[in-house]
């Protein structure tokens, strides 16, 4: 963590000093807004959290509920989000108090007495080499307290407005500066049923499955014609059930399955009940479905093991169907070319899951954090409105391979043990399945396709394990300054800033002909760098672009005092110099960052990373009017 | 972390639910207390967290200054203490926003040119197996905000009361309740110069080098005759001294020295100045040293690199002299077996020490962190108050050797480099002593003699690597019913509990003449096993001692089911399964808990770990007499 720059400020770095007049004392309600964020679950906080970073951007989020959420809904933080969490600054947190997946199991009935179940396999959650961050569960209420604490401390001081009603919109693309007019009501005991006018620059409708804002730009869920139904409990509970504390798939004999989630806490546990698919249009509400049905049918399955349930902390049966929206903004379909823009949907506004495959709370999240930085560059000046375009063209393609991956997963779990092929040693097909498929579940299927935020597959062999448009996967570096063995991914915060990591090759890099140096020369120097185009006046030299340069050799085989000067950069209003853009290979782990992510260690590479941590571009260091030419196909000069 | 116990709670674990009453609206200054302690410094507020832990305790800190400080004084944190701080909860919040000391580099006088220094070593700062913890640097102020925090979410809501002065006491040994009274002073501008009388059972002075509750119990520091001078400043800089974010010794020409400790957020610096030695009986304050005074000693000495000091954030010129109390309580030295301690003094109140070892904030933490369980047994009727002799006892002798280490420290870094006799290339005396010494730096030289809390070394063969009276070295291993991977140690919390660590054989635990399954035969159902006598009904089965068994076996080859029903309790009012007390060997660092602790794979044994996480006893498993004979000797039946 880098703080005290501009002088020394006492108490906890991880509060912000409030900007000026924040928070402000009389709200004003009518305000004009720059983004309006409707709905305080997973996705409009993660919008909200990033936003609080930028008090020159007015944001207001307003949520129809009266107070913050306390239990139940989603809990599963797949490995992907634990890393965006990680660059939000409370990922450590989520591990101290969460529930750590580490072994997932299978059973199924036995062949031999198939109204008893066995386990037919045990199998290790995460790949060893996915991530440096573990998959985790925590409730969703807590998830969204670690995002109000971000809000709280930040500089904007945000806080949600609750008891406040979204209701409808209308949009005049013709006006310049907030064309969207928003109505809100409040709910309020003291202001029940009053009706809000806000105007807003942007937006963003993160209201969840029933989506008014959705509604209200004319676009609709399709999918699945018929929803499935779940029972779901949060329980504290005695059992003989062996793997009580693994996540465990358990598939009855009937067809229907049961998910077992570990929860945070050591005693906490949730199942999740596959109920029947419901017809179409048909309500679960209507079967009048109770916890102690939801119990018996745990307590069947479960066989020969037994379940005594001592308390039910949260129960709830819900429907689902997979379901997709087929742009998340408010562009008609033959405009995009002509029109911008100003109404976006995030998370289950847009697509549904089901909670089998454990997506709804960490897609929702990846929408926002998407769309986020793309905000704040556009409302900043860096980056023209039509950057916004990607955010549906990129996250809808996710969602539908998501959806199809669940759909697909659904399926396979509930498929009927073959009692007669399969001997009980086989792994069942719903096992193998999750295991070729980690990489779905933990979030690390995204891979944007090219555009004009994620470059063509050029020079991908020179770093192959940064695959383009696939998230900056972490390795072990030590930071040359003070040796600090560290992750170099976690360099990265959630700041909006691009990161070029600059990956040395094998010779000095400190003689003046060095790519390293020729790097700094141009970026410094060339008019047409982009460092130079796009770093305002007064801003730190790292402002837009942060350069860190990682080095084959070990902290003490180069010497600090010969680097370039451009990698010890000086800023602030002191000029302090910024000791943190230098890293080494760690030989300590055996194989070091070079060969793990198979960089080419004769030319070594640029690996361009957006700041929602997803690989841009690879590029040879010496291509620098590639470099130019890449930032200039997105940027604003300043 | 384990949570939910007794029914679900909404929000933070970490803030736990006020008990009744607390925080109290009114407050009665006058109101008897427990423990009054005095002093808001590391040792004050170590004890104060430990003990809000326990509302059933009255529990008053006072503080003769207006607030919490906000900068300056110590800023090292060894490995002990960051293992101390784990069982508190916070360590990680220290690793992420504190300085990492990774290496310590060496420089001294070039032979050639003694104007100049060059570097002679570079040495890693903390040998790799010595703790699972790093060695950080935080400002004080920020140890005090993490405990502060302890406090404020502790279930008695404890906070320091500011303005208040300790005057004096009196003790009466034959007053049974509140033997001890205090006279404080009020010194917040309402009610200045205000008496307020207090009765406590104990007190406690954590109150720095100048001590008035030592003073009042007649005691003294006694040691250098002469105090040393320092000159101390936190600063903003700019550098071309390429160690400037290491941890640097530098040996000047004069034989002077410099520290250079960098500091937290990336740019800070401290600069230690040895100034000279002061006349008996001189004050520092008399030689009226100004900062720039400090800066031009650092810059002469830091040629040929220049030092550009932008901002002064804090600097001092103190001085220390290696002084030390014969007892640190009121007992008399004559009377120990015939009258009880009722005053204690703890940290700089009973020692003190130069800042070259880093050692001041650390020993006063951990004095604390040895008296704190000791008063909370002794309040709770769980052990006599003669356990609390020991406390003056065991950290008179810590101090005493680091007090020892410290004076040898400094005069070998004060030693006029030998530049006739030393080659350059030579590591002069200085960095070897270092990296002997090391295990005093990282706060691990501690090892208490036998006593009634710490036995004998009669099997220690059978644990090589947990040397009875040194703390609980802490190894990897995975959790069985979850397949966690973690650090063992990392289940002590600052609770006051008792551990057992029951190392198992290498044969099937789960028979019936196993020998763990005979310990729990044992601790459950004989007379006089130390489960029975010292557990209160209604208390859980591991309220005072905690076991906690480890396998040779990994994971997969234990079956949960067949465990001894011991290793699974049932707890708190819902009598829910405990599923945390189990542990394998973790395969996967190529050495285990059993080689890396040198446990015998035969037999197996007992590690009794305190609850300041010292090591107590290493005994066999079946030596079930003697381990009840162990607590025999300092626990009252229930
Ligand atoms: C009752 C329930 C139970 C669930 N259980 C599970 C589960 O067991 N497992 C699982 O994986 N997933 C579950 N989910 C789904 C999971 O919670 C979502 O996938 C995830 O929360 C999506 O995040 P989101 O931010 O897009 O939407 P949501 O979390 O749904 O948040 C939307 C927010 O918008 C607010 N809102 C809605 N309309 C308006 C309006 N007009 N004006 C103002 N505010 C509005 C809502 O009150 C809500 O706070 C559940 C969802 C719900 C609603
Ligand atoms: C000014 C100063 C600078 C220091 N600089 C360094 C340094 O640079 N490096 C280093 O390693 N160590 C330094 N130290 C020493 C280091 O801070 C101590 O070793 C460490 O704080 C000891 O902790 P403690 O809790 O025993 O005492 P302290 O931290 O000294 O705390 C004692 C507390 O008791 C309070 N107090 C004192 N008398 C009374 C009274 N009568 N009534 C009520 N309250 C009272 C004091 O205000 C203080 O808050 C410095 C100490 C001081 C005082």
């Amino acid at each position: 963590m880098q703080y005290h720059l501009e002088g020394f400020r006492p108490g906890d770095p991880d509060i912000a000093e409030a900007a000026p007049g924040r928070p402000a004392p009389d709200r004003d309600f009518e305000e004009p807004v720059d983004v309006l964020i409707v709905g305080c679950g997973p996705a409009g906080l993660t919008l909200a959290a990033l936003l609080s970073g930028f008090p020159g951007i007015r944001t207001r989020i307003v949520e129809q509920r009266s107070g913050p959420i306390e239990k139940g809904q989603a809990d599963g933080i797949s490995c992907r989000s634990m890393e965006m969490f990680n660059a939000f600054g409370f990922a450590e947190k989520v591990i101290r108090q969460g529930y750590q997946v580490n072994e997932t199991t299978f059973w199924k009935p036995d062949t031999a007495r198939p109204d008893l179940i066995i386990r037919t396999g045990r199998i290790q959650d995460v790949e060893d080499s996915l991530s440096e961050m573990p998959h985790k569960i925590l409730n969703q209420a807590r998830v969204h307290d670690m995002y109000l604490d971000i809000m709280r401390n930040s500089p904007s001081r945000l806080a949600p407005d609750y008891s406040m009603r979204f209701v409808d919109l209308y949009v005049d693309p013709r006006e310049p500066n907030h064309p969207a007019t928003v109505r809100l009501e409040r709910l309020d005991p003291d202001h029940e049923g009053e009706m809000v006018t806000v105007r807003a620059r942007y937006v963003v409708g993160c209201d969840g499955a029933r989506s008014r804002v959705r509604k209200a730009i004319g676009r609709e869920l399709v999918g699945d014609a018929a929803n499935q139904a779940w029972g779901v409990m949060d329980v504290l509970a005695v059992t003989d059930f062996p793997d009580i504390r693994c996540k465990s798939l358990i598939q009855s004999a009937s067809g229907g399955n049961i998910v077992i989630i570990p929860r945070e806490g050591g005693y906490l546990v949730r199942f999740y009940v596959e109920l029947d698919k419901l017809a179409e249009g048909e309500r679960v509400a209507a079967r009048n479905i109770t916890v102690e049905q939801l119990i018996a049918t745990a307590q069947r399955t479960f066989r020969p093991y037994t379940i005594d349930v001592k308390d039910v902390v949260w129960w709830s049966v819900y429907e689902i169907g997979q379901r997709l929206t087929d742009r998340f903004d408010d562009v008609p379909d033959g405009d995009v070319a002509s029109r911008l823009p100003h109404v976006f949907i995030c998370g289950d506004a847009c697509h549904t899951h089901s909670p089998k495959a454990g997506q709804g709370m960490n897609v929702s999240m990846g929408d926002a954090f998407n769309l986020g930085w793309k905000l704040v560059s556009v409302l900043q000046g860096l980056c023209p409105p039509d950057v916004l375009h990607s955010y549906s063209a990129e996250r809808q393609a996710v969602a539908r391979d998501l959806i199809e991956f669940d759909r697909e997963w659904s399926r396979i779990m509930s498929e009927r043990p073959k009692t007669e092929s399969e001997t009980t040693e086989d792994a069942p097909k719903f096992q193998r399945y999750f295991i070729e498929h980690g990489r779905y579940t933990a979030g690390l299927s995204v891979t944007y396709k090219p555009s004009i935020l994620t470059a063509k597959a050029a020079w991908q062999a020179l770093a192959d394990g940064f695959a383009i448009g696939s998230r900056f996967h972490s390795a072990p570096v030590v930071r040359l300054a003070d040796a600090r063995p560290m992750e170099l991914g976690h360099v990265v915060e959630a700041d909006t800033r691009w990161r070029l990591f600059v990956f040395c090759p094998s010779g000095d890099p400190a003689r003046d002909d060095s790519a390293i140096v020729g790097l700094g020369r141009f970026l410094l120097d060339a008019p047409e760098s982009p460092v130079r185009r796009y770093t305002r006046g007064g801003e730190n030299v790292d402002t837009v672009l942060d350069l860190r340069a990682i080095f084959q050799q070990a902290p003490r085989d180069l010497a600090l005092e010969r680097m370039p000067a451009f990698l010890k950069p000086r800023k602030g209003r002191l000029g302090l110099i910024d000791y943190e853009k230098m890293f080494c290979a760690d030989p300590k782990p055996g194989r070091d960052i070079f060969d793990l992510r198979g960089i080419d260690r004769h030319r070594g590479c640029i690996v361009v990373v957006r700041p929602d941590q997803y690989v841009a571009h690879v590029l040879p260091i010496d291509a620098h009017d590639e470099l130019a030419g890449f930032f200039g196909g997105f940027m604003l000069p300043a």
